[in-house]
C-alpha cells in the first residue's frame, strides 16, 4: 500500500502562509512528521497562487529535498510548473493529474515518458464525470489505450476512479468499490483521494477510515490522505495484517511501539 | 445485520457472580445497556456452572424478559438446558449452537423444528475444523442437507464459519472472508464472534472493528459481539452507511447524536 501526504497543499491556510512567508522550517516538518507517520511519497501541491505556481513549487521541492529524500508527487495542471519540478525531483516522481480531457493530457504525458515518472489519471472525460462503476471501468479502459500511445507504462499509470460523497448518492460507495475490482483487471494501479465520501455527514473520519479499509480490500494500491490522522493510519496498518500483507504483523507491531496507532 | 449481544455470558466473572448470588437487576442493566447500544439479540450462556445449567438458563431468561422483549440466543450445547429454555422465551429465539457431530445436532435439531426457532451452526465435523474457505464451504453444504432432512428452512440457519487467530495462521483472515462469500450462494445466512482473529495482538479493538468491515463488506449478516465497545458499533453503523443499508444515513445520525459512535 502507497501512502501519498496530502498535508504540503497550498489551500490549507497554513501551508500557503509558510509558502508566502518562505518559512522553511514549516515546510519541513510537515514532510517529516508525515514521512514519520507512514507516508511513502508526499504531493505537493501550490495551485492557489497560480502566478506564482512555478516558483514556489521548486521553493517547496528545494525546501523538502534538504531534509528527506522521499519521492514526490507534483500536483498540478500546469506542464510547465511540472516540466520544471521534474528538472530537480531527486526521485523518480507522480504527475497529479492527468484527464481525458484532450487539455488536460496533451502537454502533460509527453512529460510521463521525458522524465520517467508515475503519473495519476482521473476518470473524467471532455463529457464529464462518470457516476457507475461500468461507466468509470470504461473510461479507465480508454485512459489505458491513451497512455499506451505514448509508450507509458501500465505500472506507471494510477487510475483514479474519483470518490463522489455518500450524501449526494447513498449508492456511490459501492459503485466506487465495484469500480476498483473492475479496474484493477486492467493490470494499473488505483489510487485516490477518500475524503470526500463523508461530505455532509457528521463523524467524517470514522466514514472515511471504514471506507479506506473497504476500498483496500477491493484492491486499492495507493490513498492520498493525511497520515498524521491516526484513525486512517490505524485502519491501513490493521487492513495490511488482516490481509496478509504485513508479514509477522511486523508494521503493525512498530506502529504500535511508535504510538501511531 | 443483526447485532447479538455477547455480554451475559457466565465465562465473564462479573455475570458469574451475579448468577451465583441472583443479583437480578446486574443481569438486567447488563441487557438494557447492550440493547440501548444496538443489539437486536441478546445471548445468553451460563455454561460454567453445568450442574445448574437449567436452572441458571431459566433464571436469566426470566430476569431478561422482566425488562426487555428482546429476542434471545439460547447459548448452550445442552439439549436439556434449550428445551426448557424456550418453554418460556417470548419471542423467537435462536440456538447456538449444533455442529455436524452427531451428538451436537441429533437432539437439537428437533427442537429448532418443534419450537420454530433458529439455529446456529459451527463448520466443525467429527473430524475437526476447517482451515480453509472451501473446507469451509464443503461442510456448510453438508449443514444446509442436514437440516433440510429436519425440514428447517434456510432462513432460520445461521452458519458460524469459525474465525482463527491470525496469530496461529495469517492467511487465515482472508481463507475466511472468502468463505463468507462462499456460503451466502447457499441462501443462508452467515453468522460469526470475531474477537478470535486478534489473539495474541495489540490493540485487538482496532483488529477486530476492521474485520467486523471487511466481513461485513463480504456478506456477513450477524455477528455476536460486544455492542457497548464503541469501536465495534461505529464500524458497523459506517460500514451500514457505506453500503447503502441505512437509507439516509438514519441510524448513523441518530447513533451520533446518543454518542454511540
Amino acid at each position: 500500500m502507497l501512502i501519498v501526504g496530502e498535508r504540503i497543499n497550498s489551500s490549507r491556510s497554513s501551508i500557503n502562509e509558510a509558502i508566502e512567508k518562505k518559512h522553511f522550517k514549516f515546510i519541513q516538518e510537515e514532510a517529516i512528521k508525515q514521512i514519520k507517520s507512514g507516508a511513502n511519497m508526499l504531493d505537493v501541491n501550490c495551485g492557489t497562487n497560480i502566478r506564482k505556481e512555478t516558483e514556489n513549487m521548486l521553493w517547496l521541492i528545494q525546501t523538502i529535498q534538504e531534509v528527506s529524500d522521499v519521492p514526490l508527487v507534483i500536483d498540478s495542471p500546469n506542464p510547465e510548473t511540472i516540466s520544471e519540478a521534474l528538472k530537480i525531483c531527486k526521485r523518480k516522481a507522480i504527475i497529479n493529474s492527468i484527464t481525458l480531457e484532450k487539455k488536460r493530457y496533451e502537454n502533460i504525458l509527453p512529460l510521463v515518458k521525458k522524465y520517467n515518472t508515475g503519473v495519476i489519471a482521473l476518470t473524467i472525460t471532455e463529457t464529464g464525470m462518470p457516476a457507475s462503476a461500468t461507466e468509470r471501468f470504461e473510461i479507465a479502459k480508454n485512459i489505458v489505450n491513451l497512455v499506451k500511445e505514448y509508450n507509458i507504462k501500465n505500472s506507471d499509470l494510477y487510475i483514479d476512479p474519483l470518490v463522489r460523497p455518500l450524501s449526494v448518492e447513498q449508492a456511490q460507495a459501492l459503485e466506487f468499490l465495484k469500480s476498483i475490482q473492475l479496474i484493477k483487471s486492467l493490470n494499473v494501479n488505483v489510487i485516490c483521494g477518500l475524503s470526500n465520501i463523508s461530505f455532509g455527514l457528521p463523524e467524517r473520519g470514522l466514514i472515511n477510515s471504514t471506507f479506506l479499509a473497504l476500498a483496500i480490500y477491493c484492491g486499492l494500491d495507493a490513498a492520498i490522505l493525511d497520515p498524521t490522522d491516526k484513525r486512517m493510519i490505524s485502519t491501513l496498518r490493521s487492513v495490511d495484517v488482516l490481509l496478509n500483507k504485513d508479514e509477522f504483523c511486523i508494521k503493525y507491531i512498530q506502529a504500535y511501539k511508535e504510538g501511531l496507532i
